[in-house]
């Protein structure tokens, strides 16, 4: 691509570094600001400058928050010994979205993935062992994506924490609710039959 | 969307206001900034708010431009009596990778869309119909996108210059270089055996 404009050019460079977005999405983002008032590319510059420059993380469980400790740690109603670990702050929006989970949660900021140049030392999980060895914990569940880093990232926790007292359970993988069974791909179906639940308690949770 | 910081819901909600980008995917775009170096938000920030502050516009054909006259309109070697109108630097970029123009460009930042409440006014028709008028211009070149919206913008200028003596074209509308027909909508394979032109020219071309 051959630019009439060196700001208009640097402006598309450094949007297009974005994640999925190349060069002519970022030249039509670029293209539409230059359309809009120029308040909207200000607001823009401005939220993306402060978060930045300002964001704070929760200091016991590493979510983005905008306090010393977040809402959800900080909740004297919430389950204060079960926590849910995640990768990032998605996942725990996703999960608070269902209203069905209660107790706190530990954000590790991503997987170990050797391939990324992403090792333990890079993640929370340091904190994570340290809270559970201190015995405040009665249960971890593991919320990580089942890919073979999230697994690793898993088995990683796993071994850290061997010979403490603490129940580890990971979230139940199987056929999505309302899903058809033959559009569901064989590992997924495969762990639903081996990980199966007794009727009844399938009636309860429903 | 339940957000843990107002830091965050606002650049997710400033960043979604982007054309195409859901809420979804600029908590994703944010959150990797978040996890890439402080620079890098830095640099877009500073890259955007640049362009949009300093951006200028070419004085003759409206493209965007880091001086007064483009690179294009300044160029002694371009032929200075025929001018393509495009709707934006996108098509003068689309154009210009062909290596087959060496005429000049006018630029009207948009087609005609009451739908939008884009007027007449609201693009640099005046400012062509103005450079016609003088007389300096031998052909004009439609080259905007053949939706409702284009079509009618051609047409507008087209009734501006009734009784001017210009030759006015429209770039050719056919299947494409190695498509195939059978996959050809029909409106474009109609147009294009409508339009057909001599075998002897299509060989010239090619």
């Amino acid at each position: 691509m051959e630019f009439s404009s060196k700001l208009l050019e640097n402006a598309v460079y450094e949007m297009s570094q974005l994640p999925g977005i190349g060069k002519r999405t970022a030249l039509r983002l670029v293209l539409h600001l230059l359309r809009q008032p120029e308040t909207q590319t200000q607001h823009l510059v401005k939220a993306l400058g402060t978060l930045r420059e300002d964001v704070k993380f929760c200091k016991k469980c590493h979510s983005i928050s905008d306090v010393e400790v977040c809402d959800i740690c900080s909740n004297p109603n919430r389950i204060q010994d079960i926590v849910c670990v995640v990768e990032d702050i998605r996942d725990v929006m996703a999960i608070e979205s269902t209203s069905q989970y209660r107790g706190l949660y530990h954000v590790l900021g991503g997987k170990i993935s050797p391939m990324d140049g992403i090792g333990p030392q890079d993640l929370k999980i340091h904190t994570l062992v340290e809270k559970v060895k201190s015995g405040t914990i009665k249960e971890l569940i593991f919320a990580l994506s089942a890919t073979m880093e999230g697994d690793t990232t898993n088995f990683y926790i796993y071994k850290q924490l061997e010979g403490v007292e603490v129940k580890i359970a990971t979230i139940a993988r199987g056929i999505g609710v309302n899903d058809e069974l033959e559009y569901a791909d064989e590992v997924t179906l495969g762990r639903s039959i081996i990980n199966r639940i007794p009727f009844e308690n399938a009636l309860k949770s429903s």
